[in-house]
């Protein structure tokens, strides 16, 4: 109770502030950033906190890839798409327990927040259209480098250019509130050290017009992720840095913060556990794999999913198997793909074979069965589907035959919360009551309801770019 | 932040307390007043609160059925069941998601718990074992009267006995706690009118061991359901009586209480439109429809999924056909299950046909489909299992062709939240932290983490008594 009795007594030292200014923006990834800038643009004096010793948070080590739909890229390469059917999408992968104000929000804004990345910040993407698993065309870009850290950079140049920059080794301790229960301030730990908490002094620091709480998600947080979904104990891996802890969402929830579909907790199922993180994997998976090859269990040699089933679906099939399971592609796939894996291959995590039989031996799969699996699904392309477990067949894709071979193990990693605290369409926090909570607004992946029960690919540097624009615009008009 | 406020700053003025005793106990369902009695028989002093004009919360409009494995009565008619086989079930409805040791603990206790309601309480049970939606072998048992409030009067004959009683209409508002942030007391509205919530004065009382939180769910919360999952509109009925809402849980929120998959709210499949609240129908489906007859979507006439699966997997897919659907069983399945359906024909919410003609006609189904469907369930009993939907076949049920029929429309209603706040195997509050929060107890519906993603039926008052008995012999021992 010490950090809420800090909060709430604190207007008695309110003449101890050691710094003011209008905002506050916690957390230097892509909705932290993005908030900062649009505040910065509105006029308004802002500070940026980052806990780290560098900026972006888990941002910077995401692939870069943002989903928009009526896009430029998407008329170039004659894609049909509307807002509408992203919008299904979204909630028929989140169960239809998404908030559907948010999720409109989102679909509305995406291609804005793309081209406003591309035109306002000179972010480069590559000259592709993906479609990832759960979107039911490709509507998927991805940033040069196939890295968040380049959007991560033309974030931090604007934010320079625009004349604030991120304070590193800031440590987020609590909210200050006035006698009214307003945030009008926080408590932040300088000179923290992520390996000594204990090092250096609090410091308070006054925001006149709002905080804006841009801290990303729980993954990494065993205890906290544990008692939303007790499976996710520390024998899973997570593609998160080790930092992506609940403690400033658990601050939001000390001031009544309303908490939102805490327990949705997705597995990324293109995970390899031949490597440790997110890794390298995931680029084989998703470009190659769930789009023009087949995954099967190694036990059976058989198939047992639409590979291009969203998140959720098959991570949670992949787990009900009960150990790592194998994806093959042929080297068609790959040059179709327009994909180079030669990092895969560099760094083990996918293996090269000349023929199946040696595929077979290596992943200990049944020949005769892997043989079979095979045939079955290259006869989807003459029958024009795919029979057994209705994966939809990539206009490029081939039946895989043409040698050499490529493999990859999957085990899903603990990889986004779609949970988190209450926002309203203006991006301000929702109070237990069902209120504004003055003072306070969020982005990103600290915010709850946009995803519902699972976040389709893509769909997240999306939200942080659209939601962290909403909440620097009305933090700066101080809308509460 | 006011109530937040109150409860920080009442040290103040801890010289004010109206009342001092051992434990409060908030709420007068079948967790509370199991706690009260396990509190009074070691000998503390019990106060117990409840906010409205009657006691029983929505225990009392439950139909008093409780689970337990490994029972006389499952001896008695030669089922055989084991604590693992209940521990597995409920997992399985619960998506895995479940808190395992404290599903250990349910199941583990519950034939106790049972045999203490018939021998210590002196509840009677009718003499019959139910096989529920989700439950592999029969395990249900119900109170006479079909009815919670059997239960509900021989604990409070009970609490009268051990010379305490329920102090009607006092209002909890929020909790007392010390420097140190240990729980020990209540802000209670005295004279509590439901209709007139301004009327009555605060009083402050003292929990000299500790507060036990049994204040129940919150299906009747629309705006608090609806912030977990947006579908539960004011258009989607509930089972509970009104006064089912968040208020308690949100205090125990404020003081920092972990929340548990509060996004997991049951719906009740074996609803109908035809009725207001749980009504009568729900009888007729659980023991008739759902074990001897088959469910079918009126538009096309065909049966869509096994009748006996859990309650989530049978109201989401109700739910996704998008209107009510209708459910038929003929007079030999009413027979066989031994069971009086004179309420729901007298209410109206069940049908009586002679012929399935008139059935098809009455509900506006194909009668050719209807027929159909009926033709190829009716299959299953020569071939020894249903071929469509894997529905397993009850050993007395016979082929649906026995005139007159029955018939009942279904449309699920809010039914119970699963989700609530996080407790260890002693019945403490765990806070943020993970660590105890000092001087909370809770039990029943208030609670998280049991039953996961869904409950199944029957356990709620297994889990009720389960949990009351344990926090209330804890508190006494003022564990913490």
């Amino acid at each position: 109770m010490n950090k809420n009795k800090n909060t709430l007594s604190f207007p008695d030292k309110s003449n101890s502030w050691d710094e003011v200014t209008d905002i506050v923006v916690i957390g230097s990834g892509f909705a932290g950033l993005t908030a900062a800038i649009e505040a910065r643009n509105a006029g308004t004096s802002v500070i940026i906190l980052e806990k780290m010793k560098a900026i972006g948070g888990n941002s910077i080590i995401s692939d870069g890839g943002i989903a928009a739909s009526e896009t430029k890229l998407q008329k170039k390469f004659n894609i049909n798409d509307s807002k509408d059917m992203m919008y299904a999408d979204m909630l028929n992968a989140g169960d239809l327990i998404n908030y559907p104000e948010l999720v409109r929000v989102v679909v509305d804004n995406a291609n804005d927040a793309f081209e406003w990345s591309q035109e306002y910040l000179g972010v480069e993407y590559l000259d592709r259209v993906d479609q990832f698993g759960g979107h039911c065309v490709p509507r998927c870009y991805t940033a040069k480098n196939i890295s968040g850290a380049t959007i991560i950079k033309k974030l931090k140049e604007k934010v320079e250019e625009l004349g604030t920059s991120v304070r590193l080794q800031m440590y987020f301790k609590s909210f200050i509130q006035d006698s009214e229960g307003r945030v009008c301030g926080v408590i932040v730990r300088e000179n923290y050290d992520y390996k000594n908490p204990d090092s250096g002094r609090d410091i308070y620091i006054k925001a006149e017009k709002g905080v804006i709480l841009a801290a990303g998600g729980f993954s990494s947080d065993i205890e906290f992720r544990m008692a939303q979904d007790p499976r996710l104990t520390e024998k899973i891996d997570t593609t998160n840095k080790p930092f992506a802890t609940a403690q400033a969402l658990k601050e939001a929830l000390r001031i009544g913060a309303t908490p939102v579909q805490l327990s949705h907790v997705q597995l990324g199922p293109w995970a390899s556990p031949d490597e440790k993180g997110y890794g390298h994997g995931p680029e084989f998976s998703e470009y190659i794999l769930f789009q023009y090859g087949i995954i099967v269990d190694p036990v059976t040699g058989g198939r047992f999913i639409n590979e291009l089933a969203d998140r959720k679906t098959l991570s949670d099939k992949i787990l009900s198997v009960g150990h790592p399971c194998v994806g093959i592609a042929d080297s068609k796939a790959v040059s179709e793909s327009g994909w180079s894996i030669e990092k895969c291959l560099k760094k083990g995590v996918v293996k090269k074979f000349n023929t199946i039989k040696e595929f077979a031996v290596f992943y200990n799969v049944s020949y005769e069965n892997l043989e079979e699996s095979l045939n079955v699904f290259n006869k989807s392309f003459e029958e024009g589907r795919d029979k057994c477990f209705g994966k939809p067949i990539i206009d490029n894709a081939k039946p895989i035959m043409q040698t050499p071979f490529y493999g990859i193990r999957l085990w899903p990693k603990v990889h986004y919360t779609m949970g988190g605290i209450r926002i309203n369409v203006l991006g301000q926090v929702i109070d237990l009551e069902g209120k504004v909570l003055e003072g306070l607004y969020a982005a990103g992946e600290i915010t709850g309801g946009i995803h519902g029960a699972s976040r389709l690919g893509s769909c997240a540097i999306t939200e942080c770019l659209v939601f962290g624009r909403i909440a620097g615009k009305n933090a700066a008009k101080k809308l509460s």
